[in-house]
């Protein structure tokens, strides 16, 4: 192992853990598919206050500088963490990512059981 | 209810729900002890990567504009959110708090296992 290497990996450990990631670590990141595509990137994601349970990343996608962004909410399990690439990988084409389920920066949905059942199901998945 | 209120609820909305939260607003957010003492405010917190679990709230305390912080991990369950206040309640006295396990800004801990014993240990916890 270089120098370098070693330099990197102590910076890489002062804000991720072979299992934890720190919130604001994850904000930002890049979000790609499986063709290596990139699709946007994580503007934050939606824990539940008491259990701490994260349900959905919410990928930040259009617009210019944050200005007429769409977000999407994913179902969290969706993402896998590619360490080569230095972002997280889902399994979504754009095609699919164009008719998902979204909202524009002033009109956050209240994140309900009805609009939980809504995302998950849209890509195939059970909510709860 | 007033208009005001009426426009203040609308507001919590956009990036609260009953269940659910914003990481993004989980940052920055006040904790106060059970007397009322404001301790510091949420950093951030350390996510489970692949189960989305936050097992952590990281509370920064001390130091001016940040410089200077320290950084006390708290285990997740501990704290409880408090819509009067608008911010965490944890039961933890300032005494506790000042022998409690903290870190730099440039030394976090590799929050392994031997770490998580050692900060739920403290305050009276099981780690798993």
């Amino acid at each position: 192992m270089t120098d370098t290497e070693i330099a990197n990996d102590a910076e890489i450990a002062t804000d991720e853990t072979a299992t934890l990631i720190a919130s604001n670590k994850v904000e930002g990141t890049a979000v790609y598919n499986d063709d290596g595509e990139k699709l946007g990137s994580i503007y934050n994601f939606m824990v539940d206050k008491v259990s701490g349970q994260a349900e959905y990343a919410v990928l930040q996608f259009g617009g210019i500088f944050g200005i007429g962004s769409d977000y999407y909410p994913l179902p969290w399990d969706m993402l896998t963490y590619d360490t080569e690439r230095g972002g997280y990988v889902v399994d979504i084409d754009k095609e699919t990512l164009e008719g998902a389920p979204r909202y524009a920066a002033d009109a956050q949905p209240a994140y309900d059981e009805a609009y939980g059942e809504r995302v998950y199901g849209y890509y195939g998945l059970n909510y709860n």
